[in-house]
């Protein structure tokens, strides 16, 4: 996931983790075998990234992929964490979305148990369980 | 949630539940106090609905609100249950999207710990914890 922490997030450096929006010029600077630490993720070619990149891009500001970069590692711009944000569009609440700057109620997301002491930090609570099936 | 039942879920009458995409109409068929059961919902004006509506709609197919329709109130085409699906873009997984017959590899979804079994008997792992932050 994305940083999201109390304070911002400093590398042993001390220099603060810059968070911002994937760049298509982030497949070479690690983004790809860093996903791979989650699941299977096979090498793509630059027309394949750049096919993803923009079936992203067209879907606007309401689903977009973060990325952390790593401020010790310039000018490389090493990527060291990512995440993905969705604005859920509801009906609740008087039309509410789902993060505060874009005028949305509360932020949720899904994590392992070790990581809950972490989002803890960050103000979230835990609210139910994730359920999954693959295909 | 969305019904996802192994078999087709069925009212007491034995009719199959319909699942489809909320219509505009749908504000005249129970939505909003259905969604009311869930969190705060104020009642919409026809113009509010149709401008949330139109928001939504502007997502396209990635990006949709399901309901369950009960046969057994036709012709008043009451909502049983709703939910939301998106299709989350992916780089991992050879460019993998997140429901079967869109080309995703899986389908996760959050829920409270009574609904693990319900969940189960859909084929459904727990996967995580939901944690949340409210606003």
């Amino acid at each position: 996931m994305a940083s999201a922490s109390p304070e911002p997030a400093a590398t042993e450096t001390g220099d603060s983790v810059k968070i911002r929006r994937l760049e298509i010029a982030d497949r070479e600077r690690g983004f790809l075998p860093l996903l791979s630490q989650l699941s299977s993720c096979p090498d793509l070619t630059e027309s394949e990234f750049a096919a993803c990149f923009a079936n992203l891009a067209a879907l606007g500001d309401d689903h977009v992929i973060l990325v952390a970069e790593d401020p010790a590692a310039a000018p490389e711009r090493r990527i060291l964490s990512t995440g993905c944000l969705f604005v859920e569009r509801k009906f609740l609440r008087g039309g509410g979305k789902t993060a505060k700057d874009a005028g949305c109620y509360k932020v949720i997301l899904d994590c392992t148990p070790e990581l809950r002491a972490y989002y803890a930090k960050c103000g979230f609570v835990e609210k139910g369980v994730q359920m999954a099936v693959y295909f």
